[in-house]
């Protein structure tokens, strides 16, 4: 876990900074591993405060629930994403549109595949209809989707979409690239070059790219 | 739950037949309709029971366990499945590759709109390495590999396929399929014309095809 968010957001008073601080790092990097490689409902309280060394009261001290804690993780792993959104803005500056989105996408599967753990994030909770799909939805996919838009609503009054409305459109690269990161050992016993990072990269960038925007 | 596999892959010797299939059959759709819309976890016997109107002793008498109640429902949606590659593979019969995988995919478009909780059972349990993933993995998304794959294959060699190996390209329209049903009411959010069946169905038609195919 990268940011702080968890422990500014639910600061015990009176603790000192130094130890909060290093108490959440452990904490957030525990709960983000767990959550991410086993699920919510089958991950405890307990084993997060097993992998962080922590004692399990202090869990509880500090964020409440297991339901505050993963809301918590959800909110690092957005920021996450907005850090980077910020960096690819800054980065596709001044470019047109069309090849503005071309970088804009790559960059995007570039950085869900140094950080696998969003792609369970992003798969996990979203189907069904109780309050962690909302808040995957507000916090994760709702950013990728607010973040894209308004490019996407120019290209295809330009013509240059393939057909389906931009949030379909959305969708699928969202949950494409999920599971391709996801399930990519079962792809490789398919296709074995696809077990070379760089080459699985540019398979994947190239057909999610293609999915969205017209060929030249 | 259409067909009554599990019935007979389960038969207890000595029961009347006519008892056991209609036992079966109610069983069999409150099974499905409960783990396609909680989730295995979710799901106890209990609720199936209740939902079945018959007594839980019943079910365990019956499949033994919760797992292998969940397996038969698998196998039995998979079963439905197979019969509808059946049909498709009569009604393509003599048609070109390229022809008879439009309309096949298509036609898979509609099946899975026509039974949503396939969707479910597809986009469920299938990122996780446990006993589930991998039944869901062989009952039914392998099925879909499997009978598209030959003719994917042939296609990638004659150029008409779009980038990525079949099997990225299946992974990516079986996923996109599933999640686009699933999550309908948020794609009509933001585009309210997919509120009518024959324009979402034609819409996700047409994404899904040209995502594995190249345009004429």
């Amino acid at each position: 876990m990268s940011a702080q968010a968890p422990v500014r957001r639910s600061r015990p008073r009176g603790r000192p900074a130094r130890d909060r601080s290093v108490c959440s790092r452990e904490l957030g990097d525990a709960a983000i591993t767990l959550f991410a490689a086993k699920g919510y409902d089958a991950t405890t309280l307990k084993d997060i405060a097993e992998v962080a060394a922590v004692d399990p009261s202090l869990i509880s001290y500090q964020f409440g629930s297991k339901l505050d804690l993963w809301k918590a993780v959800i909110v690092d792993v957005g920021d996450q994403l907005r850090a980077k959104f910020a960096e690819i803005r800054r980065a596709t500056q001044g470019d047109d549109v069309e090849p503005a989105m071309r970088r804009t996408l790559a960059d995007i599967v570039h950085f869900m595949l140094e950080h696998p753990r969003i792609a369970h994030f992003m798969a996990r909770d979203t189907y069904r209809d109780n309050e962690r799909a909302d808040w995957v939805e507000e916090k994760l996919a709702g950013l990728l989707f607010d973040y894209l838009r308004p490019a996407l609503d120019q290209l295809r009054a330009a013509g240059r979409l393939r057909p389906g409305t931009p949030d379909m459109l959305l969708l699928h690269f969202n949950y494409s690239l999920s599971f391709s990161i996801i399930r990519r050992e079962r792809l490789v016993r398919a296709a074995p070059e696809l077990a070379d990072d760089a080459v699985f990269a540019a398979e994947l960038t190239t057909m999610l790219v293609g999915s969205i925007l017209r060929d030249d």
